[in-house]
């Protein structure tokens, strides 16, 4: 099982575990968290970008992960990640730097796939 | 004088005040906090909204008042700041709605100039 | 108007437009942000003391202002409310002081009324 | 060594090490951070909830274990568990999740013993 | 009265509520937070700007003023400030920059005085 | 190879793939990262406990293991690392422990070396 699957598949697997013993609560804000990413009057693409410097400034690596491969899907380029990432960068600090470096890593790594 | 201007004046001479007195390197930060916002791969619009949501999650009153501006001046319709903000508000929870809706006062004001 | 109305008079009309002009992920946001304060399994007073918690140590004085009103009116005492400072100022650390210095404030004036 | 020794042993191990290199104040401050969780006027189970919702929202992994399974030695219910993550979830946001999800996978395990 | 001794007042007004109302826990980490900036190995005024580095970076101005006048007290000077700043902004990010302009103004103010 | 050398291969291996990779603005930054820990009014040593004291209020297991080398590179003590870790401990609160524990048993390994 390579390294994709094995992230979305412990992702899934938990989230089942949640709406499952989880409460109606839990489960309406899990239902709130996919439709605000939803085509709108902005595109998935920037819904994507915008999820994504909000992960990397509050430093949630899984979130970060998430987003990351979410941009990737909806055809994100090089230059316009790294304009994303230079914007977190500047707001948030060098204490997100740590966070940077592991995500231009699997950045590469998903584009060699 | 406006509430606007106040706001821009405000900033404007504080800031003047860190470039007079500050080193290089705050100089440089300045300089760079500029840089990032620029048109690229990614519109000034688009990084407008990032700049936002990265001030919404972590709750900065002047940051958020500042990018909101900008993207009025970039043309940021009602539509896609409410789901800017409903993305921000998700990710950053209830703690986030004191900013919102302080945001929303300003951001009918803006519009009535 | 005394400080008690003014403080509820901001929220609810501020409240009023998000909800009005909000979109709605954001209703749906504000419903949630009601519903899991309701009384269950636990009390509505353990849940005031819960959201009271996560506000001081997030440093939200909006939201702590909120929680301890509505632990007020839960009939929290003042041996109740120490104990709850206690584990926030502990768990939170010395940043957290200027909120409980302003809470510890309005806790006695609240109680004068 | 199961899981739950495997915890307690590192984090015991630990402790003892900075008790024994650590300083004066430092001591005080481990010693403030067990008093503050004593049965008051607040019982020890309300407690252990409010440092729960506290290490949730501030994400703070070693934490939200180490309260996770001091609220099941404390008789936390199922119901009461999920009351508490939901208010962790709105107030903290969509950045919990992932310790949320965490958390569920490890409370299962721990009524499973 | 001037903007020092206002600062100094409420702040002394304060405390001392919470050290006569508060209960032994919250009594021993006030003294806690006086011990720690005590002169030792390092000196008061080395411990002064290590409160403040992590007062802007946490930005909570209550903290950050205060340490800015100790560090006034305790003689840091232009340069040293400066530098201070510049760890502050470079590890905080431009979130600081609304926290680190006021300190730029207050400290103007303050070796006016 | 030892635990020393693995986390600094890392680091610049990482380190070179962002400077590969990354934008101008990123390169900056990075190096701004770089100049604000020299030598100047202030010591590179005082300027490194800045630096650690920020990492862990801020919870960044990254940053504090950069930082506590480079104490250890400019002889800092055991005591003035106590000293230093009990700002943290107290400014930061009990979320800190975790981290604070890592660093301590890092700490004893580095100067076994």
């Amino acid at each position: 099982m390579n390294e994709e699957d094995s992230f979305e598949e412990k992702r899934e697997k938990l989230n089942e575990l949640v709406l499952e013993k989880g409460n109606l609560e839990m489960k309406r804000f899990f239902n709130l968290d996919t439709q605000v990413y939803r085509e709108g009057a902005l595109t998935r693409k920037t819904k994507e970008l915008l999820g994504l410097v909000a992960s990397i400034v509050l430093r949630c690596d899984d979130c970060i992960e998430y987003h990351m491969r979410r941009c990737h899907e909806e055809g994100v380029s090089d230059e316009e990640m790294n304009e994303t990432l230079s914007i977190a960068l500047v707001v948030g600090g060098s204490i997100t730097i740590p966070h940077i470096r592991e995500l231009f890593e699997k950045w590469q790594k998903l584009k060699e796939v």
